[in-house]
């Protein structure tokens, strides 16, 4: 295989390296999957490299890392928008769980994966954390894609589609592990869906894999009042206590949600090194509770940002998911200051990378880095002027600017058209499946 | 002048209706400015005027009333992104006050409002309650390029280029009023810019004048803690207290923020018929304070929703607004239920269409009323599937899909594209705006 560059001319290039610079008229090399190197638009024709690479010119854009979701269930896109407006355990009691237990199979996976790849690309989403049924087919479609991916091996201790019991979900997930071991573009982390939905026993084995493994795991915790206040009436312990019991709290933990924490907890979790993966629209939404974003900071908690599923956000859209967080946070402390821009920036990308176990990878712009890029295009009105590309992208952009995305290399989205994927394709599949599920749920038939 | 027929055909109209009715495969036949009638698409060959009807065949489209933005100031547009994270006081003193007080003339206004019609257009607002100096300047451009307006007839006590003390704001107020009367498209409103900045004298005089022309009175009120401490502590009263001694509470009041209210203030302006325009992203933004919407909701206040100006938000996108304002009410209420979707697009069409006295001529899709309709283009694959078009506009759609608006049913954007607005000029016109405020801004220069 001969040598493949590529050069991305651009005004801006918000690289998110340790000292966050922002270059302007700079030039990225990609060569083969990795960045290659970054140097004025001036040095460019000296370079003999320049003579046969593919040249993208993208004067008036804004580059930057790729979006990095770190709390997703991709497939659920089919269940967008089912059972809105209701409090989380009657969406889940009433619609959702009705829905996946008539239909969650390997087709609906794969075509509700396929729908979640086609809007995260197109909105600059190039690594996603899943945690749903079947990641064999996940991992097998987002490598075929091209979409990065750590899919989530999924441990209930419950029946269902996937798997009859503890034990056989820990089966299932050691072989789709061992199965994926050589995608460059797919890794696996634990996911134990809850405190709540998994026992002390595979939660033991899991806390001892994930350590000889070195495997992030993934975990539902502390999302609403409700589930600590359970647990303390079932357990006596608040479920992070039980989790520290369990030797889980450690730097492959990535907790998601954590609305409930007091200051004990905090200082524990720092201490630990845990990763928090923020999703404010879906807590929000669902009225679960409000993460304490300026706290964790404060703390030196690595915070990073997740969509949830379409089903209770609705979109996957992680632009409005870092304003979201940033708006809330500062709204939420009463200091205008707290979460600014840049940090709304570093929790969707490199934070997003270090909880997933591939802060060396991805996550910013280096040379050395995998060319995970996305290019936003600043001629949109509603980012002119523009003062500080920076502060911009977080509060004024659009995620219908996202003009190009490279993931490892590959060019995915070019002039706003996904090179890979067939939409109507997923248009035609997806109206199909709509048909179904509306035929069983009680509202929208 | 001959009669001139347009029909829309679509998948969904959701027409806002008094009793909220979403109409299945329905058509909208327009006849000049105004919506003539609403029957099924079965029907419409059977009817004459068909023959001669520019038709619009939009399937897979939501149909719904212009969002009409009841709180902006259009012309900061140019000041977008400027000093953001920040709060309030420091973003007005250190960068928005000086930058104002530099460079603001006709020209800026005119530039600025050019800038905002378009992103406004483009974004599905058809109809805007607008606060700035020069008036005059945005009422006759709003006029020529067909945005239906409400200008606010901003009085002060202290000098800016405008005006130089409150006599003088109100002189030049009416005289604005006097030459828009004519106008199809702009309307005014009396707009002393908050309790701290204007007196007595000139609030008794609005409050009549109000009174006698049956105007509203547009308003900064409880934005923040602080402004109801410090007038406490310098009137002994709290402002909406001074405000209805001034004779200011009533059905003409717009008031816009309202951050800070207690029990008794709620129960007093739900008494008064006063409205709230509610504009989330800019009070999270500058940690102002929280409106407390599920708590007006339950008191049967008008609330509406504006962006402010895309100096503190940082766009003019009411479909980011909708969404922030049903997210946050619901998080900050701790109850999914409150401020669902169709109280969301109530929110954003007929209450604001009420605010600003014109709820018999917009905010709805009606046979009567005028044809302000916007098109959303549901084809995108964020908005698949739809199991239910209202919380989907909502909680889904994009502002970009907005493909087709239609004001006093002019087509103003068409596939996507604005008919009477060049783009290239106002981008140009920025860029140049852009330099000038960058060499003077301590931070961006």
């Amino acid at each position: 295989m001969s040598t493949n560059y590529q050069i991305i001319l651009a005004e801006w290039i918000v690289t998110v390296n340790p000292e966050f610079e922002v270059l302007t008229d700079y030039a990225i090399v990609i060569k083969d999957s990795h960045i290659h190197d970054l140097l004025p638009t001036t040095d460019i024709n000296y370079l003999e490299y320049y003579q046969q690479a593919d040249v993208f010119d993208l004067p008036n854009h804004v580059i930057m890392p790729g979006l990095v979701n770190s709390h997703t269930h991709a497939s659920m896109s089919l269940l967008r928008g089912l059972g809105d407006d209701l409090p989380l355990m009657e969406w889940l009691n009433d619609h959702i769980w009705p829905a996946e237990g008539r239909w969650v199979n390997t087709e609906f996976v794969r075509n509700g994966f396929e729908l979640a790849a086609a809007e995260m690309m197109r909105s600059g989403t190039t690594c996603f954390n899943d945690m749903y049924f079947y990641p064999d087919t996940v991992a097998q479609h987002s490598q075929q894609i091209g979409l990065r991916a750590v899919v989530g091996l999924i441990v209930l201790d419950f029946p269902t589609a996937w798997a009859k019991d503890a034990d056989d979900y820990l089966h299932k997930a050691l072989a789709v592990y061992d199965e994926i071991k050589a995608s460059p573009l797919v890794t696996a982390a634990f996911a134990p869906h809850a405190p709540y939905t998994v026992s002390d026993s595979p939660l033991e084995r899991i806390a001892m894999y994930s350590n000889e493994l070195d495997m992030p795991v993934h975990m539902h915790i502390h999302e609403t009042a409700f589930e600590v206040a359970e647990a303390e009436k079932n357990t006596g312990m608040r479920p992070l206590q039980r989790l520290d019991q369990l030797n889980l709290l450690n730097p492959n933990l990535i907790a998601v949600h954590m609305t409930e924490l007091n200051e004990f907890e905090i200082e524990r979790i720092a201490e630990a090194g845990v990763h928090v993966s923020h999703c404010p629209e879906s807590n929000l939404k669902l009225a679960s509770g409000l993460c304490p974003v300026a706290e964790l900071q404060n703390s030196n908690i690595n915070i990073c940002l997740g969509t949830d599923g379409a089903a209770s956000n609705n979109d996957l859209d992680m632009f409005a998911e870092m304003r979201t967080a940033t708006l809330l946070a500062k709204g939420v402390s009463g200091d205008a200051r707290n979460c600014s821009a840049r940090q709304a920036i570093e929790m969707a990308t490199i934070n997003g990378a270090r909880a997933l176990g591939l802060g060396n990878d991805i996550g910013s712009i280096e040379a050395g880095k995998q060319a995970d890029i996305i290019a936003l295009d600043f001629t949109a009105l509603n980012t002119q002027p523009t003062y500080d590309p920076v502060t911009q992208v977080v509060y004024a952009c659009n995620s219908r600017q996202v003009s190009h995305v490279w993931i490892a290399g590959n060019c995915q989205l070019a002039d706003f058209q996904l090179c890979n994927i067939d939409e109507d394709k997923i248009r035609h599949q997806t109206q199909s499946w709509r048909s179904k599920i509306a035929s069983t749920d009680k509202e929208s038939a």
